[in-house]
């Protein structure tokens, strides 16, 4: 037995973490930063889940190049700037800032963590003068949030106090970014999770694991997938508490509801849809056939129209290669039937139902391919004259 | 040998083919058919590749009720209900229509082919009464071209003589549709081909397959595949003349000048861009990249913002899971060097006449994956608000 109780605000409530956040005028707008970081005062295990991509970003390989189980006490991370395909240069870029910072501030094997545009080396001048003005002590988790920020509308920052039956407790927080080029195999995300539990290394990686693939790669807003997704998770044990099974159910709902911030965050996007698919022949196909409808964009911008065209659910479902009977298939949203083999046509009543339907801000669509046993539950968003805005702008 | 000269118009240049088209109320507009038909006064082999969507729309499910190389001398087209979804009570209204024909007009083994939306009942009595209007022998191939349009912009028609050496020519035709839900393993597109080249049964299936391969199944304007797809060739041998080598560079040349009509058309689409994935590991290898780029959502919101950012090229390439390297990689836009290994940051010079490419119209993007032989072209549009308009509101 255990409680988990929401706790304000994000990174400033687990203890001997800092973090903090500077513009050094990477940003055009002064009044949000470029350049953050997250410090412990004591040094941390690490786990991560890095992008699929080949072609991982510098911060990646930089992370690799550590020997395995290595601690660390430092995080820096910058906006504006993927350091993305910017091959060795890219990685000793990094190498450079990271002495600089050293010759500053004690630290251990730190680690940097970038998002921007793809292909241009770091400015180095501007992102070490940061360290002029970063207060390594302060705890302001908001500014950190914002300063990770791309095309995203709002900050995301989560935390949770986890209290277990002996009366001991522990806190978990994150911090994340992400918006666009969201995709099943992770997003163009970077989310940053610290807690002074006492979780063993082992834990650590299988759990972060674990929670990945029911949260970030379970969402979609537009199917490209980053070179430099990232989700790390630092635990400097302070509290010197832990117990696997809250630690578990904390980090899967944590990661969970920023998967859903990401997804509500989605560039230009107004509604989040949950399609599961069930009755699949394998958990692979059920896979298959609901990444492919959060993917498409004919049930995107069928979405986006509020069009209860399940003549598109079904033609994605067809298209996507499973085995499937059009016979056997049904289709609900939320929980009014909308399409079966007895069941095709709408009348009138119904049209209207599936009309109200699609016009809430969050619904699910199941289909029921009603030849297995298998399911799987992927969770997607319209598209938007807005996506095409942002997207077709974003560099100008 | 031979020369190919292309004719005006389109269908009716073929010896002993017959075409037009009614209104019978489906299409709002009534200056446009939505009932047409495709008829030779002698019986015709037939050769047909359909969609490899599992929901086949009932069409396709009827001609494959026929015997293995049956002849038919008639199609019956429909636009704006797909039949698609409809089950066998779908088959069976097809039946139905088709006995109504054979009652007014002899007809050998007729078919049908039907576009527009999912999951809807044929309404029998209208198109039933089509036959009332319908002049079995005009030869009308624009009117028969513009009533199977369904998003279409522009109706798609073409024509050609082939004049063979020993002085005797043959003619081939083609209407066409389709203009969305386009994507590789074919679009949502009804094409229909006719012949009087006396062409082997076997020279058809063997010619049309490896056609649709290099034209169809190369074009993507959204990635969705829908229930209808259909390329069909009609040949009534009526010439009696024939050469293979000249047969088969027409029929090439015919379909990928349809596909690039049709990709021209791609809903709200401007810009016709040529995706090339050369120096691949594997042809499946250099055919998945090429298609990922022809899909990917960034790619195609960058080509209508006009951004020469080729961070998105290589960070799709990288998400596509073939095997690469971002050392062995280039990139071209057209002739212009974009990215190599010792070559990643643009000067404003290469810059400016990136720019400059991306205006134009149509372009072609070369990657080179730098680690092997085989290569493979796929052609994309960008993405536009258009399209999202287009298919937010298509059923409304």
């Amino acid at each position: 037995m255990f409680n988990i109780i929401a706790l304000e605000n994000g990174l400033e409530n687990v203890q001997g973490f800092y973090c903090g956040a500077t513009n050094v005028g990477m940003r055009p707008d002064q009044t949000q930063g470029d350049v953050a970081f997250i410090r412990s005062d004591v040094p941390c295990d690490i786990s991560a889940v890095f992008t699929s991509n080949t072609f991982q970003a510098a911060p990646i390989k930089h992370f690799q190049k550590y020997p395995k189980d290595f601690q660390t006490d430092f995080v820096l991370i910058n906006a504006k700037n993927a350091n993305a395909m910017t091959g060795e240069k890219g990685v000793e870029d990094i190498e450079t800032i990271l002495s600089v910072l050293a010759s500053k501030q004690k630290v251990l094997n730190p680690l940097m963590s970038s998002t921007g545009v793809i292909g241009y080396r770091l400015p180095i001048e501007k992102v070490t003068s940061a360290f002029d003005t970063l207060d390594f002590h302060s705890k302001n988790s908001e500014e950190t949030a914002r300063a990770i920020m791309t095309t995203d509308s709002f900050k995301k920052e989560l935390s949770y106090k986890v209290e277990l039956e002996d009366g001991t407790s522990f806190t978990i927080a994150a911090i994340c970014k992400g918006a666009g080029m969201i995709n099943p195999a992770m997003a163009t995300m970077l989310c940053f999770i610290t807690t002074d539990a006492d979780i063993p290394k082992a834990d650590m990686d299988a759990l972060l694991t674990d929670a990945t693939e029911h949260s970030f790669n379970r969402i979609s807003v537009d199917g490209d997938t980053s070179t430099n997704d990232t989700v790390m998770l630092l635990a400097n044990k302070s509290s010197g508490h832990y117990n696997k099974e809250a630690f578990a159910e904390v980090l899967n709902k944590l990661m969970f509801e920023l998967a859903m911030m990401i997804l509500r965050d989605g560039e230009g996007a107004n509604k989040l849809v949950a399609f599961e698919v069930k009755g699949a022949t394998t958990l692979e196909e059920a896979k298959t056939a609901s990444m492919a409808l959060s993917n498409s964009l004919l049930v995107k911008t069928a979405l986006f129209g509020e069009d209860p065209n399940w003549g598109r659910i079904a033609s994605t479902i067809g298209a996507s290669g499973i085995a499937c009977d059009e016979k056997r298939l049904t289709i609900h949203y939320d929980d009014l039937l909308i399409y079966s083999d007895t069941f095709r046509e709408l009348d009138k009543a119904r049209e209207a139902k599936a009309y109200a339907i699609m016009k809430k801000e969050s619904f699910k669509v199941t289909c029921d391919i009603g030849l297995g046993k298998a399911s799987y539950i992927s969770y997607g968003c319209d598209l938007s004259y807005e996506y095409v805005k942002i997207n077709a702008e974003y560099r100008t």
